[in-house]
């Protein structure tokens, strides 16, 4: 069993992709889901709130940088991200290689 | 056994309370983070990026208004707030009575 590792990021949503991104969240393909979870994401949950996007979610792999290679090499996630990637207006501070901006840990209580 | 209700927040923090403000919570005291699991209140992390906390946690009792009253009535747990607050600048959009504004949850995969 590995330990858990919880991931936290930010993003934007331009305003007029807003309901169009929420949709497309509201009813999730179910590909995406499984692969999601072929990934070993599980306990995923995205927010909104004044123009930024909040995720967060659970890893439970042993190694995430493969899990996350796979991700970007499944066809049907490449179509899934083609709908919301241009939604999204990332952060000008992210890091290298980021979409989401990684948020940093400052709690967490089991 | 009841569902989980998920939580997701999101607040200021004065730049020059930061540093305080992540040392309090590196550190909690351990009556409060009693509190919160009395009060059905698990899987609580709270995270920064660039000015905002985002907080999120998972709430498993059945009576989440009552719980939240008890958890304001706990002595440690206003001494407590008493050093975090003064930290936090909470959003202008937030809604009535709110500290953390809460977030509109998109998106959720178990």
């Amino acid at each position: 069993m590995n330990a858990i590792q919880r991931f936290g990021g930010v993003i934007k949503v331009k305003a007029d992709k807003l309901a169009y991104y929420r949709e497309l969240h509201a009813n999730p393909w179910p590909e995406i889901n499984d692969m999601i979870k072929q990934c070993h994401i599980s306990n995923y949950s995205i927010y909104y709130r004044d123009g930024y996007l909040f995720s967060y979610y659970e890893y439970s792999g042993d190694d995430y940088a493969a899990d996350m290679q796979k991700m970007a090499a499944d066809p049907k996630t490449n179509e899934w991200w083609a709908e919301c990637v241009p939604c999204l207006e990332p952060l000008e501070s992210r890091g290298a290689g980021e979409l989401w901006a990684s948020m940093a840990e400052v709690y967490h209580l089991d």
